[in-house]
């Protein structure tokens, strides 16, 4: 769990909460303008300069969300954040300010929170958001954390998940369904562990998908990419619980059905050979596996000359008329698949 | 646990997450102008209209902050929303709006996040926020709460924790110490079940400070009242942590001193008696109970006149220079007793 497994610990009691609190946050520095007063107070005031606040919140649950046994503890910290920021970044916004509260049980020493803290450190120094509140408290059982990101945007340039119309097209960024077969290399390789201490977990080749799982990036740079493409998305989500669940979200909400071609959607090739190795198949990886926090987003049909040839986009299908239905049009036939969201939930207890 | 031990009960994962959020927040409707978008997006909108915005964080943890033995499901979420409310409160602003995350085990059917989620739509409506965001998921362990509480106010009559000057008066809202005697009765009396499951539980008499402990509320209408009697605090915080924390709190970000007279500060009836029941000194109820969730503020001595006679109002005290220490004057003699932080900590494990 911890980095350094050879450091003296120091069980939390013996900081107290205030004290607690105030070790774990003194290093961050204030670098929003928009942060007028930070952690200390009974609240942060934030100044949001005639922009709209745009606001989200998150919780991750061990043993639901994460396992500390092959999750390190830094990562965890930083991934908590990132997937909060990617909910802004979905709304075209700029993220500005976090708060995070903690809840663990005793066992763990206070060396633990410094590496969650260590993690979250590094999220807002590499986003450049201000941590300006929070908790931290003891539980009887697992570690629970939960974010709150902050975002500011002026309103006309606030996307949401409701304006798609026929005919427009659907794209993603990056790439899909990494992150999904980083957490099966994980498991498998822990249940190794498990079985047998000594050997060696087999990670070499595989750092793209692992890296996807373990310390993904919330797409805050999409929103300067697109300005400077001059093309503003008429509906936009995050990919957390699956390409196929976020279509369907976009659906609903935009009255508007969706045709994808399995062959445009983005792959690494670490994520096809690893799929091929465990015998699954990569597309159903990047519509059912989630947790890649790229953006998937439909712009104006004109726009596609603006953003046809651009490395960080793939164009995957296009929105038809209300109740057309959502299909995935399968690689190499015509054949229409109904699209269902057997996205991740956190209820199925997948793990 | 459950108010209606009869009914039959509905296994989570039967609703899965996306279910669940919008069966839980259906009817939650929208009551502040400036929510502009609610819970259904990646993110809520906030339109500040020229004020800033204040915002706080507190999480809830089963087994250290609540006993689900003898508090009910409803009053959790309820005031898991007013310890939140009370931090908006504490800086002058007006709560708005409000995400609440909620961590389960999959021993908690639907109805009992129901219960919670009834207690959080009663908070909602008595105190005009917004449910806007949030999260449920299940969890390996124990049920965490966590809240997020927003509130807008002009820049010029947000109040802080920093600006007492010595000479100001120490005035607190209400009166202490019923919530940690409250705690002690359930307690008591929650024993005396495990011991004895037939005992009837003897809470006649303690209607008053059982409210406190389980259904304390904000002092969102001290804002008006003050403004009423033109009235500024020169500092505010909330007694959440007990008496004596909160005013170390201000002490070391005002740069003051405080005297506290012990005979000055207001205890209901209930109170005393039930602290002399069970032998324990009200006065230490008041400065380390905690949970009273009354503000603790100062003003500037000119004010007196204005605030003598209001009934909500007690002075307790006043701010004295810099480093001149904070003490009490203990009742009936002028003994000078150092005030120190014994207040409620979440990791000293007190229960």
């Amino acid at each position: 769990m911890l980095e350094d497994k050879s450091q003296e610990l120091t069980p939390i009691s013996k900081l107290g909460e205030f004290g607690l609190i105030k070790h774990l946050t003194e290093n961050f520095p204030i670098v929003q303008n928009s942060t007028r007063l930070s952690i200390g107070d009974d609240a942060a005031i934030i100044d949001s300069e005639g922009q709209k606040v745009v606001v989200s919140t998150d919780m991750l649950a061990e043993g639901v969300h994460f396992n500390l046994g092959y999750v390190p503890l830094k990562h965890l910290g930083y991934k908590s954040v990132v997937v909060n920021l990617s909910d802004i970044a979905a709304m075209n916004a700029t993220p500005t300010q976090i708060l995070v509260s903690v809840a663990v049980s005793n066992r763990f020493p206070v060396e633990a929170l410094e590496e969650i803290y260590a993690g979250i450190a590094l999220a807002c120094n590499r986003y450049k958001v201000d941590l300006i509140g929070g908790d931290t408290t003891s539980s009887n059982a697992g570690l629970v954390i939960s974010v709150t990101a902050i975002g500011l945007e002026n309103e006309d340039k606030i996307v949401k998940r409701n304006g798609a119309k026929p005919n427009d097209l659907l794209v993603v960024t990056g790439d899909l369904g990494g992150a999904y077969l980083g957490l099966q290399i994980l498991e498998r390789e822990h249940s190794v562990y498990l079985a047998n201490p000594n050997m060696q977990p087999e990670m070499e080749g595989y750092d793209y998908i692992l890296e996807r799982q373990l310390k993904p990036e919330a797409r805050t740079d999409v929103k300067a990419k697109l300005a400077q493409l001059d093309v503003l998305p008429t509906s936009m989500i995050d990919v957390s619980d699956g390409l196929a669940s976020e279509i369907l979200h976009l659906s609903d909400q935009s009255k508007v059905g969706f045709n994808v071609y399995e062959e445009k959607i983005p792959m690494d090739e670490t994520t096809i050979h690893t799929a091929d190795e465990l015998n699954l198949n990569p597309a159903m990886a990047a519509l059912n596996g989630g947790e890649d926090y790229e953006l998937l987003f439909t712009i104006a049909s004109s726009d596609f000359d603006k953003i046809k040839n651009h490395p960080d986009f793939t164009i995957i299908g296009h929105a038809t008329e209300n109740n057309a239905g959502n299909f995935l049009i399968a690689r190499g036939s015509n054949q229409l698949i109904p699209l269902t969201a057997q996205g991740w939930d956190a209820f199925l207890n997948k793990e």
